[in-house]
């Protein structure tokens, strides 16, 4: 727990004025503050947000410094996860060091938590959670990281993987996870049965991919609800992707959030340009906590994700057609605040009390921070600093 | 026109070699050219490309060096040209000083064509399109400006519009350009009659906005087709967005693909991730010339789109789910060598013989160099080097 000194900050865009961390909480803003002994910050006028926050992201199988990965696979979802099974055996990833350069990278860009799905499955068994709770542990005061127990390669298709699920919780995952249960495992009850079976054992959350479009996805949806309903989870599982939150049809939507926001069911989006993904403002008004993360980054996956999320923030904004200032800042927020309350983060803002948890942004306002980008200028994590000018402080692997 | 040695450059991402331009063109492509008292560029074995094409943007609205523009106009289309027009005057706007930076900073990304839409109106008359004129008189050895005449804020609603567009084809303008025949001017006979008409009669060709959705956008669509026809204006017309070809409507999408393939009627997309827009592989298996554009780049219009096609051509993967390293080199192809090929320019490649516009980029491949971005290396114009490190070496104005 440290103590900062930040001179000529503008918190959320608004006057330049001082920022005093103690013990890691911010502790005062005012202009012309004094602390004598305090190391001493200069923002030059730069903006000041609470730390960004990677909600949806995968830093177990990142190829980041390992060369240009060529990726010939395809779009087929089924040939994409094998295709990975199979190439973190042949391309030799080490979890530990791929998820250590991955949490650095985001440090370095003003990102102060992550949730990541680490992959669990019968070839690869724990190795990727064990590698992942390594890097947890190493930068316990450098990035905040919750660790989602993913079985990437489906569950009932592949059996002695609930088992290897089970093990993953008793190892220390934050939360279980989930994917397409018609899509992939053929069998949504028995795939949904088995993770809020595990869920409710271990007393941990749920943040389940979902795919699926339509009314393929509305279904699954419906049948997450009638879990979350029976075990008493409310508040406790997140869904991924939410594609079915796009479809056209209005009345069908509304009710999906309307019953999502009833479980206080939480969203988080990638903005998929691709897909038809769930209106952010119309989420969000449905009293939706709605976070956003850039799901995997440089991996066999694609090509084109970046551990950014003012990126991000811009990518959600092309997608939802939010142009204005307001729009964007919100854009922004998703990215920031909207993750922390996924994330049931406590104390994550800009007022005293707060944890000193925060990113530096150029630009002269909140919307030109996401339009124009970045690198962040610095990140602060319980008043330490973390990053500056995009790069982590702390040496890569 | 230049002579220049390049050494240490990767044609289209392959192994190094050096490339001798004389007299603007490219002249020999080997390893180990001499050629006493030319200029000698070492390229560090960056990737070459032909010149990035920026095929479809409003070169005479950006705000560039204006300060952040603050937007609050919100999304609806009429509103938007509303709050343009009446900007344009407020904030003093120099059409030739805000096209010159606009492309300059276009020339300093690897950028050697520009095909811009310039505004014409009854408030603002000719001003932007002889701003235009005279930055692309005064940087026709940097970028090649291609001006199409266009009435932004409608033909047929505001008269006196068609006399100003035959004023500005007179002035110089290459291409007459037109607007949402249904959705602006609200009579899609009578605006199309007139573009056509004019086209027609300047012996020029057409580049049309078309914004309309789904069968509204069809119909718009079929109407520009019989005209294309009746005029013998085959391989002369462009559509520009053509989101109704997003469709979900597969029989009448591809009848729309066919006949747009038989007039040679290209399309130049944005691949906008809020829309639906043209499949750019189904697009150009049916034959049809596809090019990409930015569209306006921070004007009053839209926050998010930068003057760079290595951004555009992420964007356009993104958009089109491309994932694999033959489609990102696919994408960036459409901002290259697609761009040229609407724009009709001749010799424009990297073989001997062609003319010496190209582009170096980062990266190890063709796909890298779209997923990670610019800064462009260097960009080369008839053998000049008009960018380097992603800036003009011209002075912005
Ligand atoms: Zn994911
Ligand atoms: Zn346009």
């Amino acid at each position: 727990m440290t103590d900062l000194l930040i001179r000529n900050l503008r918190p959320m865009g608004a006057a330049p004025t001082d920022m005093l961390i103690r013990n890691g909480h911010i502790d005062t803003i005012a202009s012309g503050i004094e602390a004598p002994g305090v190391a001493v910050e200069d923002a030059h006028g730069a903006i000041a947000v609470p730390g960004l926050v990677e909600a949806h992201t995968h830093i177990d199988k990142t190829l980041m410094g390992m060369g240009w990965y060529e990726n010939a696979v395809g779009t087929d979802l089924r040939a994409m996860i094998d295709n990975e099974r199979a190439e973190r055996v042949r391309l030799g990833l080490d979890p530990a060091r791929q998820s250590m350069r991955h949490a650095l990278a985001l440090a370095g860009n003003g990102i102060t938590h992550i949730r990541s799905h680490v992959d669990v499955d019968t070839d690869n068994g724990l190795a990727a959670i064990e590698g992942v709770i390594e890097t947890r542990a190493a930068l316990r005061d450098v990035v905040d990281i919750e660790i989602v127990a993913f079985p990437q390669s489906g569950l009932m298709i592949r059996p002695g993987t609930a088992e290897l699920l089970d093990k993953a919780m008793e190892l220390g995952a934050d939360l279980v996870g989930g994917l397409d249960p018609c899509g992939i495992d053929r069998d949504p009850k028995g795939h949904l049965d088995t993770i809020f079976g595990l869920a409710d054992r271990h007393g941990k959350g749920i943040d389940i991919h979902l795919h699926e479009g339509g009314d393929l996805g509305a279904f699954s949806m419906e049948l997450i609800l009638e879990r979350t309903r029976a075990l008493g989870m409310k508040g406790k599982v997140a869904i991924s992707h939410a594609f079915c939150l796009g479809m056209p049809d209005w009345n069908r939507t509304e009710a999906l959030l309307s019953a999502l926001a009833d479980q206080d069911v939480a969203i988080l989006t990638t903005g998929a340009p691709s897909r038809e993904v769930p209106a952010v403002k119309r989420a969000l008004s449905a009293g939706i906590r709605m976070g956003a993360g850039s799901d995997g980054v440089l991996d066999t996956w694609n090509p084109w994700n970046r551990p950014d999320m003012l990126d991000r923030a811009r990518i959600v904004a092309l997608k939802n057609n939010m142009r204005s200032d307001a729009d964007l800042a919100l854009a922004l927020a998703v990215c920031s605040t909207g993750g922390a309350e996924v994330m049931g983060v406590a104390g994550h803002g800009l007022t005293p009390g707060c944890n000193a948890d925060l990113a530096l942004l150029p630009g002269s306002t909140l919307a030109e921070a996401v339009a124009t980008g970045g690198p962040v200028l610095l990140t602060v994590k319980a008043g330490k600093i973390t990053g500056r000018d995009g790069k982590p402080t702390r040496e890569m692997p």
